[in-house]
């Protein structure tokens, strides 16, 4: 395994046990160097990088993915990450509700949307 | 002094102690209500929220400007508000940089380009 | 009740009788806080402006949710408004249609079919 | 002269008198066939439809142009055609601060900054 | 029937024998003018412009849509005729992975999720 | 020399002689890791990848990027590498116009602007 993969495999499992494997089952067939990527580029390349803690690091993917839109799926990966390295409900929450000046009220209320479903999926909510 | 204003007006007075002023006298002819909007929304009911630091919040803010686009001058008001309130130079540049995977290349490096305006400005770069 | 939040909730019950209800339901698990930036923020203070009629910005919302994208769960709630207020499902679609040059096919496509819809939905086309 | 630029020609001459000419020489060297699409298309085919007013398409394209974000070229361009065909300063301006709520505040500043350099030139602020 | 509107109902024929009865079908009772201006300008103006193949103009379509986002619907109509006209599925994917850079992750995903759909359903992959 | 950077170095110096340096001076105060993401990521990983050809993929960029918005800086730079491989001015506003109906008029007529900005500096036009 090259040396990039494994920093960034390392810091996926970091963030979800099982994401690796899911992105590579999802991918097997359509596009399989999309994982290398993810892997070694989002993951190894820039997840990796020193200045700022992991926590930071997510709490930032969520409002980009906001931002963005059209980021459903995105998003529900990145707020079970968020989750799993101890961010609150609470800090996820207020992480989009802060994007609510600069990307408006389309984009943020698809983004509670996506989160709500991980927060049931986590019976965080019933 | 209406109560919501007054509490955005000080949350922006910690963040820049002269950007009232200056959003006073930018809109004063062509839109004195965004005044209002962005003091006693964006500042009075964002921006004090509890649950993020006003660190965090500034880092947020930068991520989805990043993301947004077409924003240069927005990027330019909050990298200030950024470093008045103590986030270093190193942080904004990785608060930037990590929206890479999400935003795509343009959009970082028309950040970074309003960024080092800023820290030309500050004498942080020469 | 707060005042602004009534000013809010008043203009809404005009634009549609239960949405405020829905919006509250929506909303009580995941974000509370977003009802009241809803009622009072952009029902309260931006909808109630003076300047412009109900329906002219009835139409403008839905031109800037057509051109945002990935908005069809907000343009459906305000062609609901639309038609609610009295503007003719004609004057929905033309409005949709008018954003063609600015906004490309894909977003007038996509809006169109989420007017479609609500016409579906009130019988308005079988 | 073909029958849909001779329609188009002279609805875009009923909004600017001025805006044909300076369209085909902007686009004579680099593309010229560009100008057909607008006089024929967006002029002609959309902005002659019936079921809306002149004046509403105006307020229309000025929302959508607001939401799109990177226009200011064609928010002034479009600025100046509702000014000329009675639209007020101040519908103008509350078309724009209706954005608001969909676009968010990057957006809605920056149309305003656009807005306000034609209000200049046309000296209705000093 | 209309010059223009025979120049593109053949360029589509073309790119899709069916695809067009699809349009009319799809558009007949929400907003029928919208197929003229696909067929007619969408294809007849812009699909039979020189200087590109066709094959070249469907990948250049599909980077456009990657790009956009909230475009699925769209994206498989040109996949499907994207491999109609004999361009490979390697073709199809390379050309949305090379929007990553531009486009970030989460647009270039949601792009592959929609060809891997075209691709089952033409048994491309199982 | 990393293997990665020397990958992209070549296929960059084989786009553009210039741009390689051009890139290391712009970059090195505020985020020299950037040129290394430009270099090994887009340049090395994506640009070298097999199934399209290189004047493909400058198209494929440039179409991107004219659908993105806000990227006159980044249009600039890719078509004089479109240029510099063989590809012909008619086959770069092709490209340009053929975005128009995904992306709409003005990312359009702004991304022909800053092709025309390029066309003038070589002499194409006057």
């Amino acid at each position: 395994m090259d040396e990039r993969f494994k920093i960034g495999w390392d810091r996926l499992k970091e963030l979800d046990d099982k994401q690796g494997d899911r992105l590579i089952e999802g991918l097997k067939d359509i596009a399989p160097s999309m994982v290398n990527y993810i892997i070694e580029f989002a993951m190894g390349d820039i997840y990796t990088r020193e200045g700022l803690s992991l926590k930071e690091r997510e709490l930032l993917t969520i409002a980009s993915l906001t931002t963005l839109g059209d980021t459903a799926p995105q998003i529900k990966v990145h707020v079970r990450c968020a989750l799993n390295i101890g961010l609150t409900p609470k800090e996820v929450t207020e992480c989009v509700i802060h994007c609510l000046p600069y990307a408006g009220f389309p984009r943020t209320l698809n983004a509670l949307s996506a989160v709500e479903e991980v927060f049931k999926e986590r019976e965080i909510i019933k």
